[in-house]
């Protein structure tokens, strides 16, 4: 395979979460939370590692994270996602499974898929094609050791909170009927 | 590992199916497949082959299933239930896979874990808890190249068909009020 | 009736796969089942054999089955989908089921009633509307006996592997800002 | 097949509702339903027809049914419940649908293979388990044309007011921490 | 309220089906099943009678209906479907439930409020939408003491076989690739 | 009718609250709410009023309740669940409706029966069973106009969490080995 | 925060109905409601007090209602819709929780998020997206002891029947097949 | 309040988890993953902190707990499950979230209002009951910066390989019948 492309490094910080999807399909979902990502400068990979279309891989891949010195892995998959379990399975990192929506079933069968994992091996879920939560709950992760990553999501909490109070105020200025949202 | 034991083994035949499931709690509901399969006089062995703790060895299993001259894999699994897609990731055998109603949600999360394949992994899915089904499925695979599989399934639509007609009939005999099933 | 289109005869031979669709709106979901079928090189019958609009043909059709060389039925149906099930109930060959997604509940009602079949009478469910994967599995049958679909169900599972690692070598190239899917 | 056993004859008049169930495990559910066809002094029979292990029986019986007087059918059936419907594709009669509880998925897949019938041959569906009301719907429909049956229905209206305002009056007269059932 | 208009009325024959909507919005689903009516020639009327908005006028509507000479009520409603079972608690008519789907939860809740009536009070329901089943449901009530309604019910049984068949005598002929529906 | 018993009539205050039931099997789901009704000392009446076995009865409570002095009525039932809806129908009181979990379904159809009411006649639904919150949110309604009431509500929050922080306390002191529930 | 916008005064009287969403996305579907309030003449202020992203915001706001002078306090949130239920628990007002559908689950998770609340903390859920329904429920608590929005309430049911009565007799006399809606 | 008491204190180290519950009754859910930590040597402490009961404490308790030096808080919680969502909403830690399975629904609404949370405020969801995962999850969490955490859950996923074998061995060797799983 070619040597693996590193996002944000951060003046040469090794990888620190990798982000790994099932199908290239998955890379809309994905998207926002890799957008995150590069906001939150934290060093990242993405890698294609179907459950089912390459196994070994798969597992070869899981079984190297930590050794690798990633944190953190994103795994996003839809339908029967195998994928976040099954890395879970050969890493002793924290797995984060994103439930990607399929053309039917309107993602229930996804988020049971990853969510209802036997004891022993567990996959930290998030919502149905949440990947902006994914990518928060990562740094939250490093933030457990990365002051940096800790301190974004402060800041982000409390940005959260200023813009709401902002819509807020905005909202008791304008009066809901001449009100519009600020991104529109 | 352990030489593998082999049931019925027709004078010498190799075993025709591999039973597999995730945990040995799931063999409570694979019993009445694997005394069907006795029944039956198909050759099976049985393993134990955990997606999530021995990977590397179900996979192993998987992929050496076909050249080992079984014609069918049926796999059990509750939950987040992978075993049955991982192993058919791994093999071209046909993979039959049973869902395990697990302690919440009555069952759905392991039909919807199995049967949502991704297109070109397929799992032929039986109904919750079926091992029955599963065992009838896979001697109407084996069937299709083994006469003496293929008999015992044609007589045992007969026979369903002529009890069914033997319920009717004392049925009629005897009046509802009055009728007790043949197996209480 | 008209005697019956024979797709792909590999020079001669009987049809090894028969695919039965309850309404002929279920051709939409079938299709790329069926060229799928094409390229592999199987030779099929598609035939229209309702549960409910023409029951007893489709007994007829599922009791000669056997007898007609067929190795799988493959049948799709939604809603109340009865078409598989029945079709099981009167041949000793291995019936793949195809739930077709109606306009309500999102595929569920198609699913349940395919797959919760009694025992004794199993249907092999495949994915909502994942008629790809019926042909699969019906290759990995008709390969249990024979040579060219086994090949060609061990060649396709190479395929995703090698096509699935071009592409994870592409977006290790590219990045997953420029990376786009082969098939856009 | 042994003469069939009537109920309710009225002094010599032919059946009118048949009752048929998918196995005999089904009479636990229809139980209830059966006794108030006998209180309701409607002639009916009652048949075990599975439309997985006596399929052409059943269709025959189906196909007959209208010949031999019956006015409704009443079909009990489990998991993926085809009875009645596979039943109402074969007569002209109506052909009212009982979901029966099975092991998994609470009755859901009852109800939704019973009642998502193609457009042209309705099944009229009747809640999970409930035979009951299958008998009180049967009674509504034999009364449109049997003055008997539509008076026991007006009456059974009346009871069903009268006895709760019985009720009510005593929960008013004892308060509701005296009040008992008339049943307990 | 203005007199109702009656459709179909064979020659001066009074009423037979009654067809209420809980809502003008309704009429879009009723409508194929109200041409059906009109294909039938059974004749009707067609009410809006809202559980809700006109909660006496329904009663009333309900109380009056056998007097009137109808023999089957066909009741449509969406979302907390009230309509259909307040209408069977005010007749001793079959009423024929019609789920319409709401802008949520995809007709579950209108399937479940219309079928899980308590006991003796039955709703016939039909599928989710389903006006025609409805309509076919009513003819085949109607068709218990009515020779030309019978006969419409077994000849469109008949006709549907026949119209399948020629569509797959068709489908052999033309092949799946250049099979067009005939309603296309 | 017998006239109407008064729970708590706080020196001759006329009844705030009435709690309906359809069925008097709903008074064991009741009772814990009927029980903090004494509690708070908020007069109320019960009654059965069921909405299919007397439907003008339930009409005509529902049309007097605002006339009577009540100022909010709680109404429980199961399965399709018309009671809360129909009498907000009649009323211009605030209904307060209660799910009751039937024999299958998890109670899932009386929650739906109950909150998909159409645009214009709301009821306050709480939880599946949950009766004492049904209580809870009539004293809050009630409480809108009465000091007492409200002052039992700011009491029974303020009493919540100090019985909560003093569990929070005992479990600190204990250690959760050896922590005991208080009310075992 | 900038002092609070008012709706309504009324001549000055105190806002009684707050109505608060968790995102101002939210707005589009408290739109409808909010035009009720307007119609109803009922003072009111719209908040944005996001359970997630101003916790403290919202839980002062929630402890500080009842001081201020509402009676009702309407709070709309999708997802895991916490913001009805958190203001619940800081307030002893009676909070109405509006489902918000979200993505994914059809607005399922919205509903179970609002609606299945502990014992003591009741919210009053209204239908997914039914923000007309939050306004009436809201009209009559008001209404319980303010003598306007009572007759408001009282006037409207009248009004829907008279127009429902209306549309029923413009059915009876153009018949279904002319029949248009009044508001297209 | 108390001062809290620590579990595994490591010779004095500051506690890394901090455990949460809704509720007492949740103690028997979350007692198999308290004794996993135990058996972990992970200082963790426990806490009673109702997002309902006890808001103000909750989300106090939530924006100490970084500068108190947990690492990350497991918060179970049932129903309408608000306490995982509303103490991630003041903590920058990651939250895992323990779904607990209530009397009605199985487990699903507490799955969703946990799992379905907004983007900027993950909650880390766990299957449902499974407390055993919430501490192995945070075990992978706390080993992201703790060598003795990382090393025991390498060890034991090592060990659950080798059980795994050592049963797989043990049905080789004594055959399904009279295998025996250990634990019995």
């Amino acid at each position: 395979m070619a040597s693996s492309k590193l996002y944000n490094d951060r003046g040469g910080q090794s990888p620190l979460v990798a982000v790994c999807m099932g199908s290239d399909t998955d890379l809309a979902t994905l998207r926002p939370g890799l957008e995150l990502l590069d906001t939150m400068e934290i060093p990242y990979e993405v890698h294609i590692t179907s459950a089912h279309r390459t196994p070994q891989y798969m597992l070869d891949f899981g079984r190297a994270a930590a050794g690798r010195g990633f944190k953190v892995i994103i795994a996003a998959a839809g339908g029967a996602a195998h994928l976040p379990g099954m890395i879970a399975s050969e890493t002793i990192l924290p797995v984060i499974g994103v439930p990607v929506k399929a053309k039917a079933l309107d993602g229930l069968d996804s988020l049971m898929s990853i969510v209802s994992m036997p004891r022993g091996v567990p996959v930290a879920t998030v919502g149905i094609g949440n990947s902006v939560n994914a990518a928060v709950l990562a740094a939250r992760i490093v933030g457990t050791s990365d002051e940096k990553a800790a301190k974004w999501v402060a800041a982000h909490l409390k940005q959260m909170d200023h813009d709401n109070m902002e819509k807020e105020r905005r909202l008791q200025d304008e009066g809901w009927l001449k009100y519009r949202k600020l991104d529109e």
